[in-house]
């Protein structure tokens, strides 16, 4: 990233904090203990215990208690070096989750809420004043009926409160950055930088809203704007007036942000300086620009609908187009990275955002039961065209018409919107998670829901609103290879006509190698209840499926009884990998009244033994992301395939497609159809004289059809090849299942 | 309506207008004409040159060019008697729809939007000082695809620039009160009564905010509150601060406002007195009040859906719950009663709605593509027990998002809401009419419905809001006896599952006399197309079914050539009659899934020769009323019949049900059934011994079998009479067709 000066006018000062805890907001509490900033009170507490990791076994276990205790950080204000024209503040990021900021004695702030910033004065305190910050415990809705409706009053993710891949372990503490700031009396307290392309995106206008702290007669403001190679492009100033700006400006033809596949995000640069009357640069704030335009439009077919009398409602749109074109949304459900955001940093968002960039992935959904990521994580997205459907934390409970929560839930749903809204990633803002269904109970009537339409509407009008996924037409499910009625993945999208499927799963379990490191080596093989296993999500998961997530019933149904573990794992790890691929291939089959395929889900918080990830912790990809990402190239060869088992003389048939996303027209080709069984040569059994496609377009190819022969045994191959000669590979296979010995 | 004081503290003075039309906005009119205020320019001018009724034949065609029209007021500010602590307003509840107001050849308001109401201080205006209002023509959207579309961008009601039942007649002109009114200089701004009924509705809480202008030191706000007997519960008294007082206070076991067939509609007192320092009164402001809660929740069973994956949400709440009661909703959409809503009286309200409320409806939708009523339409609403479904101008188009259309709308829509929201009668708020659907092709992402969802949110949250009709689960239609494919109304709901039924119409003639009194004589039989009959929507009203409204087609298909008018007339309300009576009570018949059954249309804006109306213009009920107040008896037995036409050897089925909204048990009867044959003694075919009930519950009973005998000939009826004995009768009859002499 090119910076138009590297000279800092902000300086970040460490400020080191001890952490202890009490029974009371006013006890102190008797010992106390080095913390890490950010990071989180539990993992300072088991740090100097000397504690083995909260991950290993059922170790997150002892962490329990920590919840209820009232948890303080206390440092003393430092001697700053300064001039009389500076001021230093105390900055921090996010504070996890009711608190108190107190010095000298003295209550400066109560603050509920983890997502807006904080902001003091300190520099009038003298060197050696005592700065603390008193955590509140968890906070518990009293009128929970189950431990995850304990955060149903609160703006806490839901998820620490225990979910099918999450263990109960509530975080606590400064988990953003924090840092006391030297900066000039004179200086910026806000920017806020508006593009509007138009709908030829021909045409960008550019406005950028100032708001200066202490102004000084003569102060004003310049704001440089450069192209993606770094050129000028445009260079503005204007007077401060009663401490505000508004400068603006049009870029003609401007360079576009695209998604991935789509384009090149290309990014433009912005710096907004505060000069006094000498011209000298008092504050800069640097920010990266995106010029593009997201709309969700109608699902195409979808305004035919409904037809018949009584007549409802036509489904809200959800395609995404970006400047103007129609995108096929790809990607995934993205949850907490780690249990502890507080640990969350650059390296760890890169790991796991570059493997979804390698995947053809462009969307991201960061889902209601998460934390709201920290900057770099937008930041990546924004540099690799993940766009992102950002969701305030609501997830899978009633969020009532209570006065406190809807106070909070405003002021943090406002922070959220104000830091979040410039990103060239953000493709629409989300109400929550799955609030619309029997086990959230909420409904369109909802005042959160309201409130967030609004807050949305009033800060960021250009970015789409969802109350919730799913809405009217959108799926979320199945989570399993196969149901209990046996319908299989095969089938679960096959019969279905949605306009986005924005959650479906299947899992699979974590590496052999991964599994090794937190499961005690006596619980490895086989997997039982009762031990690791379980705590890490192998069995009883899911109340619907007591199998979940590892289905060692269902692997065995298939393929016989696992001699070891590595069979096991490899086995239902193909599951996985075929499972995805087919769903991820059906979804894309069903373009364009289909427009969006998200699989639950892409990342886990912790190390899963089984789970619907396609990454384990902290960025393992399980095999299922490389099907997944060859299921999600931009064109591809596909087949519909009845069921995954089959025996020797049956009617195999797959009916053809290419898949073609990709905004260029795709010349004509041949695609043969290969069988491929262990120890048999290849068995060409169809072709197709695929005719050319224009852009986006998919196009439907005939069934293919032939009898098994006799000697089909175990794992066989369905391979497609193309004539095609470029650069992309359009050959796609697909693993079946014949008959296997000592299957039961 | 009894009040604490008959003496008038503001005195309205009326103004004398004349209006004139030019081609330009600075043009003047060359000749003037004296103008009726409240009313329309247009019919000024008519009135002026003697021309006869808009309403009759195709005179209306006469007003076309008065669209393009500007129009202008004028009138010289009279001698006005006060006292030097009085000051004088010109005030205006409406003008229709962008105008400019001039005093003294300088202009003081530009205004576009006929909803905000004009108030003006003129006091310091010598007299004989000229006033004009120069209106400008009718808006009309320049990329408009349709005529209703000239209306996209603009916060006029749509339904005037061409209707399926209303001419195209654009009104302009000052619409609602005008007049100059004398006041004290301390005089009140505003209030804001807001009232919160807690859960088990024992106790409500009140707050009154109060606004004053032109404070003098020592003012003070008195608040006295009376119940429905007219005693005194409450009286509060707080001094001004800077110009602002909110009072407060408890109702114990408040005697509740009920809709229509569940309570009485109590209705408190209320009197807010702006006090100076002696005491005395400068300035009052008296209101009435219902405590009541409204909520809509969900419909029982939906939450049970959707069942299978991928899943979608569950339908959204459409169910009334009103003091914690569900009440199934019965009522109609309430259209404009007159071309022209400057000719509204409370009379002509009183007339529509007093019938309204005797066919037992609890709820009226005021439909978006209507003005929104003037104020005695609510206060008649509050007093009936009528609840009031309130829609925003938006209807069948595409309102995009314009800012400066945007603009408008945000000003309109919360002077809307802050002049209706204290109405007890105010159910609910809804962004217009059919906005989701192909011919509108709005979206949730449609920043207008974002919008007026957030200024509902802000101004008045407790109040729900739906951003249109029909959303997810609610029906509209069909709006014919008999549909293309032959589907009768007897299988229009009978197959479909709807939380609610929001619109469904059959349509009828209007009565003999008022065909005579605006068709002419030699084009009343047999009605043709282009005639009066046409323009006056008795054919190719709607585009889907070129035989609307009329279906003469339809009707001698059932019953045979018709000799003469009162024969044609006659059976085509017969069909309206039954049509609507099986179509109320199917919806019925479908509770508690299906909370609502609300018939398009109840009333109409001029004479049509046929309509979907209950009730033709002015205020004359059509016989179908009489059948739908039968099917909205709060008790009755009901008959599911499969269809209209039998013949003699058929069998004839029906399944009986009790019907009962009331609020009360009801004991166990025993139902016979009877068939009625002209000439023939009645036949009972059947008996059930009806189990009793609960409140508000339904009791589905058998089916009756019969053949039908040989003699069926014409009309024959169905009756089902109770053994019950109470006041109510229970009694249902349906009449039905069979062989018909000479029918084709």
């Amino acid at each position: 990233m090119k910076v138009f000066s590297q000279e800092p006018l902000r300086t970040l000062l460490p400020l080191q904090f001890e952490v202890g805890f009490s029974g009371g907001l006013e006890e102190k509490p008797t010992n106390y203990v080095p913390a890490e900033v950010p990071g989180a009170v539990q993992l300072d507490w088991a740090r100097a215990q000397g504690w083995p990791p909260h991950w290993v076994a059922n170790n997150f276990e002892n962490f329990g208690w920590m919840e209820d205790k009232h948890w303080h950080y206390r440092t003393t204000l430092p001697r700053v070096e300064k001039t009389n024209d500076q001021r230093v503040y105390f900055v921090s990021h996010g504070i996890d989750y009711h608190f108190q900021i107190v010095i000298d004695g003295t209550l400066v702030l109560d603050q509920e809420g983890m997502f807006s910033k904080v902001e003091l004065d300190v520099t009038d305190y003298p060197p050696g004043t005592e700065f603390s910050i008193r955590v509140r415990p968890v906070p518990k809705f009293a009128g929970a009926h189950r431990p995850k409706a304990q955060a149903a009053r609160s703006v806490k993710p839901s998820v620490s409160y225990g979910w099918d891949f999450h263990p109960r372990l509530v975080p606590l503490g400064m988990w953003d950055s924090t840092h006391l700031e030297l900066r000039h009396k004179t200086s910026i307290l806000s920017t806020n930088i508006q593009t509007q392309l138009d709908m030829q995106a021909a045409r960008a206008d550019l406005r950028c809203n100032v708001i200066a702290s202490g102004q000084s007669e003569g102060t004003s403001v310049a704001w440089d704007l450069s192209d993606p190679d770094g050129n000028m492009v445009a260079s503005l100033r204007m007077p401060l007036i009663n401490g505000a700006a508004c400068l603006q400006t049009t870029l003609q033809d401007p360079r576009l942000w695209w998604c991935n596949g789509q384009g090149k995000p290309e990014l433009y640069l912005s710096a907004v300086c505060l000069l006094d009357s000498l011209g000298q640069c008092l504050d800069r704030r640097e920010s990266r620009l995106g010029i593009r335009r997201v709309r969700l439009v109608m699902n195409e077919g979808a305004w035919l609908e409904p037809s018949a009398f009584p007549k409802s409602r036509s489904t809200p749109p959800m395609t995404i187009e970006l400047n103007g074109r129609r995108v096929f949304a790809k990607g995934s459900n993205w949850v907490c990275p780690d249990i502890f955001p507080g640990t969350l940093k650059r390296d760890h968002y890169e790991a796991l955002l570059g493997q979804a960039h390698a995947a053809h992935f462009n969307i991201l959904r960061c889902w209601g039961g998460a934390a709201v990521n920290k900057e770099s994580f937008y930041d990546l997205c924004d540099e690799l065209g993940l766009m992102v459907w950002q969701e305030f934390p609501l997830a899978c409970n009633t969020y009532e018409d209570d006065p406190r929560y809807l106070e909070v839930l405003n002021t943090e749903s406002r922070s959220i919107v104000r830091r979040l809204r410039e990103h060239a990633c953000l493709a629409m803002w989300c109400g929550g998670n799955e609030l619309f269904n029997w086990w959230s109970a909420m409904t369109d009537q909802h005042l959160a829901l309201r409130l967030l339409n609004a807050n949305c509407l009033e800060l960021d009008p250009q970015t789409p609103y969802l109350p919730t996924s799913p809405v009217m037409g959108v799926g979320h499910g199945d989570y399993r290879f196969r149901d209990d009625e046996g319908k299989e993945v095969f089938q679960m999208f096959a019969n279905a006509s949605n306009t986005a499927y924005t959650e479906f799963g299947v899992p699979g379990p974590a590496s052999v190698s991964l599994l090794e490191s937190f499961i005690p080596k006596n619980e490895l093989f086989p997997p039982r209840r009762g031990t690791s296993w379980e705590t890490h999500h192998a069995f009883g998961a899911w109340f619907v499926a007591p199998e979940s997530w590892l289905f060692t019933g269902l692997i065995e149904e298939y393929f016989g009884p696992c001699k070891n573990l590595e069979e096991l794992v490899q086995r239902g790890q193909l599951l996985q990998s075929e499972g995805y691929k087919c769903l991820f291939e059906e979804a894309r089959r069903q373009k364009p009244y289909a427009s969006m395929a998200l699989n639950w889900c892409y990342n886990e918080p912790w190390p899963t033994a089984a789970n619907n990830s396609l990454v384990s912790w902290p960025a393992e990809a399980k095999p299922a992301l490389q099907s997944v990402a060859e299921a999600c190239r931009p064109t591809l060869l596909s087949a519909k395939i009845p069921k995954f088992r089959w025996e020797p003389g049956e009617t195999f048939s797959v009916d053809l497609s290419v898949l073609h996303d990709a905004h260029v027209a795709l010349p004509a080709q041949t695609v043969t159809v290969f069988l491929a069984i262990e120890g048999q040569p290849e068995l060409a059994i169809g072709q197709w004289d695929a005719p050319e496609t224009t852009a986006n377009t998919n196009i439907n190819g005939p069934s293919v059809c032939t009898t098994l022969p006799s000697c089909l045994e175990g794992i066989f191959r369905l391979i497609l090849r193309s004539s095609h000669v470029g650069e992309a590979d359009l050959t796609s296979q697909y693993r079946l299942c014949g008959p296997v010995r000592g299957r039961g």
